[in-house]
């Protein structure tokens, strides 16, 4: 019998998530692997994500297929008349790379994933320092968010609360990369970039903000860029 | 330029929110519909949400499919594997007709799209009293999702919270059906039963609280079923 905790990791095959993964595999948990196709642009991230899970042998990798959030757009990850700002203007205004909801629907599916498979916690690997400032990274949404889940859930009528774990929270992007790396984090397989090409452009926000990590942790990012940093 | 507020509805195509389409076009919103495909038992329900839709006059009607609840089962209303009960245990225990995290996920996908069409508020037919037992049906659950969805979204940054509007809450099944007799609304559209048959089988627990609520209101349900009461 499996004795180790039961954990839902959400993983999009990007760096941050995938650090997430190896936190997780680390601390010994039996982990339920969870990734979203949601129309984005950079849908081959969902490869990466296959191979990481496989890599840390998760009890389970699910894709879960989610078409309404390219029907209604509204953002320029999921939308083809929307294009993906390469300016480098990080912070201040919402992006228009912000999708409608995402992380609020990602949760609600992982929540009831856990309540299915038995799992305790969620592991998301959001970013409330180096981001791109989406209202939906915030640390006081993420804890509003797990009391509601409890409260939505079996788990808390019979007194158990929902944990949503985000070990990234608090950390610079040089510190999250510095930690990955220290936990042998595949980085040549994950893929960051927003505009979904085979080799990452290196000026959108999500590019900018890795090679930005991994200069200030003076180490060399394993993938290749279209532009030279 | 239209200057209703705008709101979105959640439209399963039930005698609730049926009720709660109605009660948002007679306060004389701008009505944008919400379904849901999420390979439910008595998917024909959703026939009944666009007749229901289209009868109301909404601005849009999308069905957002959701294959995922399926795949990971864990409800009587999603996998063939467990049945639907129907002897009449109403109360007590969450019963397996209970789908994990169904109001909380259709809440968050609700809030997107209210996001990208620019309403302020989500009507929800839930209802605490004459209800079978589901947690994502309480008050304290509602209330906590507001408060998350508010602070996910661009509308919270900007200090506009979302509101979700529950106006069957504390209504009895009878006190429902009365209202939606008065404004109305053509229940002879509406499906309810949970087993998905062509004709309404009469003995599940949804069945028996329609049946309970037209008898209690002292109305004729205009549905036909497979048991007489």
């Amino acid at each position: 019998m499996d004795l180790r905790e039961r954990v839902v990791v959400i993983l999009s095959g990007g760096l941050d998530s995938s650090t997430c993964l190896g936190i997780a595999a680390k601390e010994g948990h039996a982990v339920y692997a969870l990734s979203f196709d949601y129309g984005q642009r950079h849908r081959h991230e969902l490869d990466a994500a296959r191979r990481l899970a496989n890599h840390y042998g998760v009890l389970e990798h699910r894709v879960a297929t989610l078409p309404f959030l390219r029907e209604i757009g509204g953002s320029a990850l999921t939308s083809d008349e929307l294009s993906v700002p390469t300016d480098g203007v990080i912070g201040g205004e919402i992006p228009v790379t912000y999708v409608p909801g995402r992380n609020l629907i990602f949760l609600s599916i992982a929540t009831a994933y856990a309540e299915v498979v038995g799992a305790s916690a969620l592991y998301l690997g959001v970013n409330a320092l180096d981001y791109s400032g989406y209202p939906d990274c915030r640390p006081e949404f993420i804890d509003a968010f797990a009391g509601a889940a409890t409260l939505a859930t079996k788990a808390g009528v019979q007194g158990r609360r929902l944990r949503i774990e985000t070990p990234l929270l608090r950390l610079t992007k040089a510190d999250i990369v510095r930690l990955g790396l220290a936990l042998g984090v595949p980085y040549e397989w994950t893929v960051s970039c927003y505009q979904g090409g085979d080799v990452a452009c290196g000026t959108c926000d999500s590019c900018r903000l890795r090679r930005k990590g991994f200069a200030e942790a003076g180490a060399v990012d394993p993938i290749p860029y279209q532009v030279a940093f």
